[in-house]
């Protein structure tokens, strides 16, 4: 019977890496004998875990190390990572290594080397001599081809997501996307880390949606950007367009901002706005130009605060800043990620699940949306460190500020 | 052919009356021919229209007068309410006029007479001698052997909703239950129609559920309580335990309310308090013996606000006060609706729902969920007129308190 | 520092109940120390645990004992069980015991004593001479003054839940209520279920909404009473009048259940359907009267298949059969559980919540609705245990009854 | 004061374009007086109305004239429209008529001329000599310096949308979005209209989303292209790799579609079916080499039936057939939209909101979801003519292909 042993080292019971594993073992239909154990006798020690995986056949073991390998598990036998080139420019070889967005360690030439710019969905390239190795996260679209790439599941070790012990209110939604818990508790506790971010010398990213703007929120985002709390934008061309149509018309979508009435003829407005912005060339033309003179873009502009507008099928116009292509867009986004500590995603499905799969999960993740479904998604493709928080973005947006005592 | 003449009076087209009436004989499979139509020449003007209705059978067309009658069509060749004898106590003849939550009059005995307790799903039910005739709303259940009940649809005049041309923030709520509005207009203007109402001589009913507490908004409704904008209150069993069970444990279903910690041991906490009070006898008996100290049923007891705790298949307990007979309970909540001119729904779809069949359709209905189905389901069951604010609970309460400078 | 002793014993790694007792006590406040640690070699190998629990605070022990005790650990010290007397009817002692819905036993006179119809949130009450001691679970409204009752936390013993490691289908959606799932594997599952719980001689029980009879899915439901498949029905009022309406007038809440155009006069014809039941008696005598012919209502009637139909607070009439006093129908459906091996519940927020509050974590439970927030609640609020499927009543329904070939 | 004389034909009042006409006049500050008025008798008959509309300031007329064009209502003072010219590529004259999906015709040189590629938020470009004077729809982005741009509101005629009598189950659903509705009924009436539109000669477009794949319902709609019931498929890069995934691996998202189990490795095997296409060349090119030999994307290179698949910011890849360019992949959709008749759209919000932007209304529009603020959102964004089914899509597909008999 084909087997291997693996071994698991770090929190691995309170974290519930090593009932991970097991189970994963089991559901992929091979068994295991635990071979040795020594559980940390208190919250502070670490647990070691020795285990035989026993497999029916090969291709099940090779599934089951694939899965394991990824949650934490190294092989005991020693070997280093198996190198092979790429056949083409975007062409990954067939059995490249997967990553995760968890840190992770390349056993080459025999010693770990760790792996730059974690980004789940990756594969592994291995650069430069024997003596200034270094292995880094490399999009498939990315690849050139004879790139050194990581195949196989040898030498690879995965650091597994400890327990967070002290953030308790964020620990606690952690465990569920419910809106029926305090939700001021959860926002106070935001508005402190993000405070922490900024003096530990990290960078807040906002993520946001154009239902920021459509309920008149729009003020608290420009607030939160007037007032040092956003590094880095990443929106889309309706989040920009409904901004500075309301800056323009006073609507957005057609309902007026002042005085909630439905106006009815928000397409015009919002297209007018977009062709207004598209004859002064860009958004900060505009700016310059006076033609938009307040609002979300305009603080950006102002305070110098990049952006990412990043295009989508259904956008109007649209905007000149907009990245129209779509692996362009990842990569501008993915260009600011360096140095993000936080990231804020506020009402937009499509950008926080984007955003969510190029960030490290050592990024501190919250979603905001009134929609349950969205935090269950970004959860369901791989996000699992996100902080889920189902409210009304208007709200949230209004309550955050005032914590912020913006 | 089988056919019937009726009329329309009143903003008949603006108010899309006639367009419904024409729709329903329609859809019942009738026909129309317009014999008359005046249309008012500005927006005060009333509009008349006489149509008749020609159906291929006798039962198609009672179903269109039945439709339409209920729409605010009027038969035009003026019989009078037929009338017949309730069989026995609790059951009405086969043929009862079900009513409608709006304003309603009846033909009898050469004169229009208004129907007093308007109230949907009911029957009509007169009393009194020639000279002193009255009509009112009565529940299937309260009717009398004998009552007698009107049959049929001769000699029914109801009078449709007339468009609302004032309230804008409202009036553009009602079309539309998104969250993709600005709520924070809605929630000014919602505060302004409470101070309205009491300048009006009218009572405010709040409707709560038990997500208020949950969220550690239970704060908000309290101030709500003792600074006078609640003159009612309904809710449940589990509202009143865990706002009680807050202000003995510091929690709610096992959640701190003060750092949002999941402390897990909810279901203690909030049968303990329940315990406690039957032990005491009653809410106010438990305030009396200082066993409650504060929260939402403890202003109720001190400020004199009537509430009506009524009961449902899934309480535990229950508290002494709630009414766990369900007829009952809807009694009581009945008595207290004379003299509402607002009700506020809050977190509730049950109890919402419940209340907004009991409503006439003057009273101004607001109803506040996160889940839009909640808003939906209110209007299929038959509260046209209530408003629908798609946000959380928690943090509109907050923002209610602070536009009423609470 | 105050501190005691605990044991686990079981599949505490992989069943996760070792890391939820380190989880509980840490986030209580507590610390802990791991003064024995076995883990079984392989999956079939129970494990043992042995941890020294140290507190700040006698009350944060306290804390910490009531809630682990509840996840399975016991305490090492074998002391019995205290009990105290029921202080008046109705009433417990102030520090009983909360049951969870899990096997539980209590060691009393030196003997460990199995406590029947384990039922969550209720009281252990204790009786017999010495010899025939019995323990059983009590509701806090059925306790008589001077019963026995278990307080504390001391000499009980809790059995966690176990994996479930043969029914793979089941078992992956446990972890997850996702629309986005093959969810025709899993209704295969339940149809296997469903005929595995018959073999093994349980009872099937089916909780079921209105939306059922909307929907036009009635006939479903109907036919897996014909056939055999469910043994008891648990629904309100409403179900059974619209089910009642669409046999007497093809339609549910006014829409016609054949065209599926909207009718609109669906109100009128409910109450009607309400009207000749409460004339007729009860539902069998309306079946006996020919006046009900068909539908769900007449199957139960015809194949003698008990029904509980509880109140609630929006009902209209009520149906005759109706109860409409919540402890007196939450009793009815009790005394249906013994010996239900499978619960079905499809389309009904609260009596899926009030049924799955009152079943042992050994039923096997699925809840199936449109709307995730549901199985959410059913969760929150205790019955881990659920399956929750995400998706549409009626056309669950229609695959199920022909995966069942009926 | 300014005033302006409109009228408006046909069914005017049973579409409620009346109504909606006068509305919008008086929720913009203006009044109205009716001049003239002529009901249709009967509802075959047109209508006539001719009315006064005075705003208070010019500004405010501009503004309902703008509305109410729009909405149907046509200017009586007949003067034709104006044209101004482009200013540059891509930008229009700030005054450009918005276009709605309505059928228009624009009034030049003394004649009403139709506006081809009728799509909602374009502007009207002319073109030819007089005597061959073309109009039509052009997107913003396509526009040159110097096309001739119809600016104002004077001289344009917009269709209002007729009620459709015959198509009861659509028009039933058509005003609602409800999941408690009878949904098989209009799932068989969408069978109905699939046949209809292929015996009228016309084309069916399928917009898809990746549950399709993930709730192993691929094979339905495979089938659908097979038996010819899919003339063009819009998708996006996850639906195609998902699709394949699961032919290569028997897997979506690490989800095994035979046995229903978490497999847990999706990302890998999306990554690596992505990878051997890529390596392949094209999708096309993959089936021809046999690396794919089942599936949707299958399916439709052996029938050869038209694709379009988008990119998004949330791509992993991508495949080689995605078009990332945003403008580029809308255009590429666009030129398939000639011949459409109806459009069915399953399972995902971006695309359908794409798709039913660039829309004729007279195309029929399903569009089906089990979240019902995706339809809510369509019809928000200006789609009001489709129709919205909430309900799973793996359970609609399978019971489409049955009414379908495929």
């Amino acid at each position: 019977m084909p087997s291997e042993l693996i071994e698991l080292t770090g929190h691995i019971v309170d974290s519930g890496t090593l009932q991970r594993v097991l189970d994963q073992a089991i559901a992929a239909g091979a068994d295991y004998v635990v071979e040795e154990f020594r559980l940390g006798h208190n919250k502070k020690d670490e647990s070691y875990a020795r285990v035989r995986i026993d497999a029916p056949t090969p291709a099940t073991l090779e599934t089951v190390l694939e899965l394991i390998t990824r949650s934490g598990a190294t092989l005991v036998r020693g070997e280093g990572v198996e190198l092979e080139k790429a056949p083409a420019d975007g062409v990954l070889p067939d059995d490249f290594y997967a990553t995760t967005n968890l840190p992770t360690d390349i056993l080459i030439g025999g010693k770990w080397v760790p792996v730059a710019n974690t980004e789940m969905d990756c594969a592994i390239v291995v650069s430069g001599g024997r003596k200034r190795l270094t292995a880094r996260c490399l999009r498939m679209h990315r690849v050139k081809k004879g790139d050194l790439v990581v195949v196989g599941h040898a030498g690879i070790r995965v650091e597994p997501p400890a327990r967070l012990t002290k953030e308790r209110a964020f620990e606690f939604m952690a465990s569920s996307v419910s809106s029926e818990k305090p939700k001021h508790l959860v926002i106070r506790e935001i508005a402190k880390q993000m405070k922490a971010t900024h003096k530990a010398g990290k960078k807040i990213l906002f993520v946001g949606g154009p239902a920021i703007v459509h309920t008149a929120a729009g003020n608290h985002l420009q607030a939160l950007i007037e007032k040092g709390y956003v590094d880095v934008l990443f929106a889309g061309n309706a989040l920009a367009a409904h901004d500075i149509e309301s800056n323009l018309f006073g609507t957005s979508l057609g309902v007026s901002l002042q005085s909630g009435t439905a106006v009815e003829h928000g397409h015009e407005h919002h297209l007018r706005a977009i062709n207004r912005v598209r004859a002064a060339g860009s958004i900060a033309k505009a700016v310059k130009k006076r033609v938009i003179r307040d609002g979300i873009m305009f603080a950006c502009v102002k305070k110098k605060v990049p952006f990412v507008l990043s295009g989508s099928i259904r956008d109007d116009g649209p905007l000149p800043d907009v990245i129209t292509d779509m692996p362009e867009a990842q990569d501008a986004m993915r260009a600011h990620l360096p140095g993000v500590g936080l990231a804020l995603m506020v009402g937009t499905t499509l950008l926080s699940i984007a955003t969510g799969n190029m960030l490290s999960a050592s990024v501190k993740t919250i979603c905001v949306d009134i929609n349950p479904a969205v935090v269950t998604k970004l959860s369901d493709r791989g996000t699992f460190h996100a902080i889920g928080l189902v409210t009304d973005a208007e709200l949230f947006l209004k309550t955050l500020t005032r914590e912020l005592r913006v």
